[in-house]
């Protein structure tokens, strides 16, 4: 790996490593950090240095702007070690396309490919003995870009600073999880940001889902802001209905996130000679396919936990359980082993979604 | 002025004070601080000391809250002197309760009446030489509050800083402004978060009106997502609209910032006996109106210009000039003129609105 000779960057390692004290078995998702970071500044029209140091606090202006207005987008990937030590990332670039989409919707600057991928790459070269092998071990990567100018001008700051840091990451079986259909409240409006990931649509989901975690269901199946009664995403994450043996999702649009778990679904479900239909599905069809005994899996899908089973949704006060699939037959289960599977570069990655560092 | 005894609460005086080095005649809006900031801190469920301090950066960590998940709320108050030196507020209590009416909708801390205003009038105390007198003066107050809990999990931070920075305000005549109406982008969903002053908002509002200011318009008039017809907010203010002799302005709604200067002015307006009708107006009778021409004036109504006027619009390609109307005949000169003059205590203010330090 090495970074194309027109990016400048810079390296300064940390003094001692952190690893040692870190109990890996019962880390907290997204709580701990590894010793380095990548910080790169964004300052009159263009990206500076890529810098490689220590993980640690910065200092900030109260005023700077995205305390104020929200500039501010993120990514989420992982890297995973296989049998043989070597590191891999799970379609990396996707993820710094759909970074600059949101960039470009939030009014902040694209960053290149070189800062971003190769950048990442370097940081985790680096950090390589914090991604552990086995089933079930990643480092969580969270790239972000803040807007940085200081002053409270409602406007597009014109200073922005890209970041990436890395954290270790268990998955542990949470369980099925219960939702509830959303009546009211929304997460993305027409014309709106609700296909990007910027930190603003997140601020506005912790609400509804206390509610409804206060209601006994720990997660909102979001639908339009319009009628409420298209299915759009779970949670965080993006979600397919199984009716009878055909997968639905809803597809993207302007208030749905285009996924990378739930378009590496699709494909290898397409591959497995799954019947899958990419279209919007409402309320009403759900009921009427629970009614006659055919809807017989819901699960999310983002990065953080692949895939996510769900045991049941509520609508309209009333508790819809779904029938018990034994995990030989269920689909998301399929579908989870199959894609992690790649990911961890247990089986072969026909697709060729997988790369090392 | 005192806080109430069970608020702790501390001073810190700057050294030196840099007010001798500002040009207060040509300083730019939002870029020029204050001596001093106060900082509170919210920790296991409860507020912290007011801390009065010398203002500056703060050390931050990386994966704090609101650079992922955009918990991030925020008002915009304004401070003047008057001819005896005495420091004044407008409605001051009014920005207290929608902050908490924005925190509530964000998942995060309400914060007391004594921090937020009176920790502000300790804060302004301190620093009200660098309110000028003399009109088109006055200190800009943003208050705001951040989810600081460290760590990358999309969920509501268990910490929070609030904050109250100052800046040296001058109003100057910007001239009229064209606007656009919005066809497809939007900055509010049914059920989301528009009638907060979340950061978000604000964030997702900067690309069409970098879109709209290319195509030559200054602001974007925003329309409901749903059918973009009806007309909610001009730029970051509420909007009115004056047909025939009625003053017309959209009900706040979810989708809609309650205005502390829309409800003044409406006050205001049916004082002076105008008529005013709080109702949702489409794009067509605006259309209708503008034919028969009947539509007299638009404008904008907001803390930081008070009521900006507009000079036509853009819909579907077609721009629409409004007609010249003489100053002593404008409802926005009238009405601007009367509210200044209360704010800025050149004429009795029979609402009670004014407050002093
Ligand atoms: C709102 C939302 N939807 C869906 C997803 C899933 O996207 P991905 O599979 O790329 O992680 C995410 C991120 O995890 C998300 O934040
Ligand atoms: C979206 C929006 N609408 C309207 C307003 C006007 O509110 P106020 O009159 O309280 O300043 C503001 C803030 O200035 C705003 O940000």
């Amino acid at each position: 790996m090495s970074l194309e000779k027109n990016v400048d960057f810079s390296i300064q390692k940390a003094e001692k490593s952190k690893i040692g004290s870190i109990d890996f078995e019962n880390v907290k998702f997204g709580s701990v950090f590894t010793d380095h970071m990548l910080v790169c500044h964004y300052k009159d029209g263009a990206w500076g240095q890529v810098e490689i140091k220590p993980y640690g606090p910065m200092s900030f202006e109260p005023s700077m702007n995205v305390f104020h207005y929200g500039q501010a987008i993120f990514e989420g990937m992982k890297a995973y070690k296989d049998e043989n030590d070597k590191v891999w990332l799970f379609r990396p670039r996707e993820n710094w396309k759909r970074f600059n989409k949101s960039a470009e919707r939030l009014a902040m600057p694209h960053i290149d490919e070189t800062r971003f991928v190769d950048g990442l790459k370097a940081l985790l070269q680096l950090d390589q003995d914090w991604v552990r092998k086995g089933e079930g071990n990643s480092l969580y990567i969270r790239p972000f870009m803040i807007g940085t100018h200081e002053g409270v001008v409602a406007g597009p700051s014109t200073e922005f600073m890209f970041c990436i840091i890395l954290s270790p990451a268990r998955t542990y079986y949470s369980g099925k999880v219960k939702v509830q259909i959303a009546e009211h409240y929304s997460r993305a409006a027409n014309g709106g940001v609700g296909s990007t990931k910027c930190s603003g649509n997140y601020a506005g989901q912790f609400y509804p889902t206390k509610l409804a975690q206060e209601a006994g269901y720990q997660q909102v199946i979001w639908t339009d802001d319009t009628t409420h009664t298209k299915l759009e995403e779970a949670g965080t994450m993006n979600v397919f209905f199984r009716i009878g043996d055909t997968l639905i999702t809803a597809p993207t649009s302007e208030r749905i996130l285009d996924g990378v778990t739930r378009k590496s679904l699709i494909a290898i479900a397409e591959s497995k000679g799954i019947k899958v239909e990419v279209k919007s599905i409402v309320v009403q069809e759900l009921l009427d396919a629970h009614a006659k005994g055919e809807l017989k899996e819901i699960f999310g899908a983002g990065t953080a936990v692949t895939v996510g089973q769900i045991e049941g949704f509520a609508y309209q006060d009333k508790y819809y359980a779904l029938p018990e699939v034994a995990d030989a037959d269920a689909y998301a289960i399929q579908l989870k082993t199959a894609l992690q599977g790649i990911q961890q570069k247990r089986i072969e990655d026909t697709f060729d979604w997988t790369e090392t560092i």
